[in-house]
């Protein structure tokens, strides 16, 4: 039997005159897409159109909501409190969950987006919130979130099921972390290195850390990017490599 | 037979440090809840309270979408294209159904608010899209409208259910609209006579136009004020009249 | 002595993560720059980097206000009083003299964007509130609008001086009002024509109208589109064209 | 000769249909006002009145600028970079400047709102960065901040006048920090407590710590709250005492 992965990407991130990312593209290659709901980018236009694109293409739909920060692109840590990313989370869910019925399609996943997403991923009280946010709204919806942080932890507890995301081209800290962006070894640049990554963390649940040595850890999607020069020809890079490997690409609800 | 009318306020109106209305009071007298969706008014908090203090008083709830104008509270016409109307109802009405969903209710009805509510009143185009928007996320939801224009035309042609919304504070036209408020006769600001046009409107399906002649009206619901002092005085001194005169005060979805 | 006209760009329309124009490209053909300033585009860090840019080539720097619609991009009519247009272009020009001051510069003009341009330039109440807030702010400042509009006169009558701008990619009608883009002929098309018509246009002080008659038109200013793939090669172009026909291109404060 | 301290308090923190406050009546009692410039509260309309009524009333007119979270009130830490911080305070200074430009009056100060002001309290990277931003625009502004912290150093450091800000309802740490309102003791609730504790500050440069000891506090402005019931009464209360007491109650630009 093949193993299993999901392979995910942020989507519909544009804004009113402001075009980003290549989405119709990248959908050709991943199983899962994270549309942004509108707080940290995208708008409803581009919220029809994108949820339209992933149906088109059968991929799977998050709701991939972000904290109230358009000119941050929600990637800046604000102290809200578990209240209020209860409150953010079902706004956006909603929001876009009203795209997908009227296109007459269902809701796959939540994936919290950037600052709201790394502060999930350490605080448990966060991670409660958002996963009782998603629970409440739909038990059947799959919770994403850094494999085996808080908000996994979260979502299991409440009853969801769960998805651990990895990264390809972030390095790990002993303690199954992301190396932060702000030191140097935080990035693989090298594509093979990131592929070979990804491969092993799928096959036998394993990356080797910034410290060498190899810690646990459960790949159930990988993040690829869906902006950058060199996004696409990674996604078909990673896909060819997994169909030769012996890894199938599916969405997550399909093996979950 | 008793006659039947709803009776509906806007509310939830409030933002972040910003309180506006008397929700809780307000609730006590009217059966449907016209709840903001963060687009002109409102926040996810409040949407959160506001869906949750309905649903105690057993108030039908309805998504109240409006343009993308805070600082104008909604209320000034946009040049907005029909596909744009769609997509931000489709958005605000989702959000809404997050809460509604999260806590364990249903959504009853959309109401578009202020200069759209205005605008698709007279607009065919804009009607239609809203209407389809409604109707492609529940068609079992019932579309609020000024009684007789072209949102319940368009509401009535998709195969929706429609409620003839009534004024009793505005004066009418001999076409059925209301006298706009820069005229110096548009408002009725005796309690008795606002009270004694919506008891005709609902018994006798007739309004006395500004002209002096009778007009055939339809009256499904009523809408009530819910900020300025008077509001709550309002409510209750209506709801009395109903009940001596023999008109059940209802929700809309329970006879139309 | 040669003729003089000044060449004018909006600019500084990034916002957030989003990036949009050729800037820096186009800085350098242009003598007048239009910098948004956060309402419809724009924000506090793109008008820091655009001022320090436009200083750096020495290109007289405007304030563009625009209405607050952000995902509209300004360009949906909205209904605002004149106090709210006077109110608005206060804020919005304030806030880029801040960062001019802060860079040791001076504000030459300002501009209205998109529908408010449009509007403005059509109607004379809110022209003469758009007039009023430049004029209250600082006398010296330059208006920038439609040639021959209601804006134009509203600065004249007030005591500002203007700067009447033409077109070289739209066509005219007869009173001196652009073809709107609905029509099929609104727009020219080819390079050579579109030079063609801002030369004489500022030599004879004449266009073609679209029904085949000559017009008075008084060029003081010329619109540059800063973005699309051609933007930068237009530039190139009317500016080589200028240079090999007499005519002198100069930041509008210099010869106004 | 007399004592002199200056009592400011935030204003115009209202929003399009939203009313807070109550800056006319309390506007008779202070001496300087910060104005909400539009990013945690506050809009263009809000502020043109607002500084009408404080250059009415001949206060001194702060800037108030905030994080750019509407909904949060700019209550809520962000972690944003000295270079954004400089950036929305240029913005927003410059934003007010205007309206004060347009009435005829001048700026006197600058005041960071909510979780900036508290962030900047502590944090020198960004104190150097709003101290730069106020110092760039004008350095004839006075800089208000935490009396005794980084905000206080930064300003003092770049050569502006700095105005050290006490409390009155608050306590205070050994360190000379504010003790935070999730302790028990962080406020004071007794009014002549309240008074008596400033009048201290403002006579002797001394406060007495939670833990019991005195410690030099340097009081040039007092910070009078704006909303509550109470508030009225206070700033009512506190001004008969200064006047009993022989503390003159001056604009700050008139003794710092």
């Amino acid at each position: 039997m093949n193993y299993k992965v999901d392979l995910n990407c942020d989507m519909g991130e544009s804004f009113g005159a402001y075009t980003l990312g290549h989405d119709a593209d990248i959908l050709e290659y991943v199983t899962s897409a994270n549309i942004a709901c509108g707080f940290h980018a995208g708008d409803p236009a581009t919220m029809r159109k994108t949820v339209q694109l992933a149906l088109e293409k059968n991929v799977g739909i998050g709701a991939h909501p972000g904290l109230q920060d358009l000119v941050g692109f929600g990637r800046r840590n604000m102290a809200i409190s578990p209240q209020e990313a209860y409150d953010l989370t079902v706004y956006q869910i909603g929001a876009l969950a009203g795209f997908v019925q009227a296109e007459g399609g269902r809701l796959q996943h939540v994936k919290a987006h950037g600052a709201l997403y790394n502060m999930a991923a350490k605080d448990a009280a966060l991670s409660q919130a958002i996963a009782e946010a998603v629970y409440k709204i739909d038990p059947e919806l799959v919770l994403f979130g850094l494999s085996g942080s808080e908000i996994v932890k979260a979502g299991q507890k409440i009853g969801l099921r769960t998805a651990n995301e990895v990264f390809s081209d972030r390095t790990y800290q002993p303690d199954a972390t992301l190396t932060p962006r702000t030191q140097s070894n935080a990035l693989i640049t090298d594509p093979q290195t990131a592929i070979s990554q990804v491969v092993r963390m799928v096959k036998e649940n394993k990356v080797r850390t910034v410290e060498n040595q190899d810690i646990e850890i459960q790949a159930d999607t990988i993040c690829i990017h869906g902006d950058g020069a060199t996004a696409l020809d990674f996604a078909v890079e990673i896909s060819r490599t997994f169909r030769d490997t012996g890894i199938d690409v599916l969405k997550v609800q399909e093996f979950i």
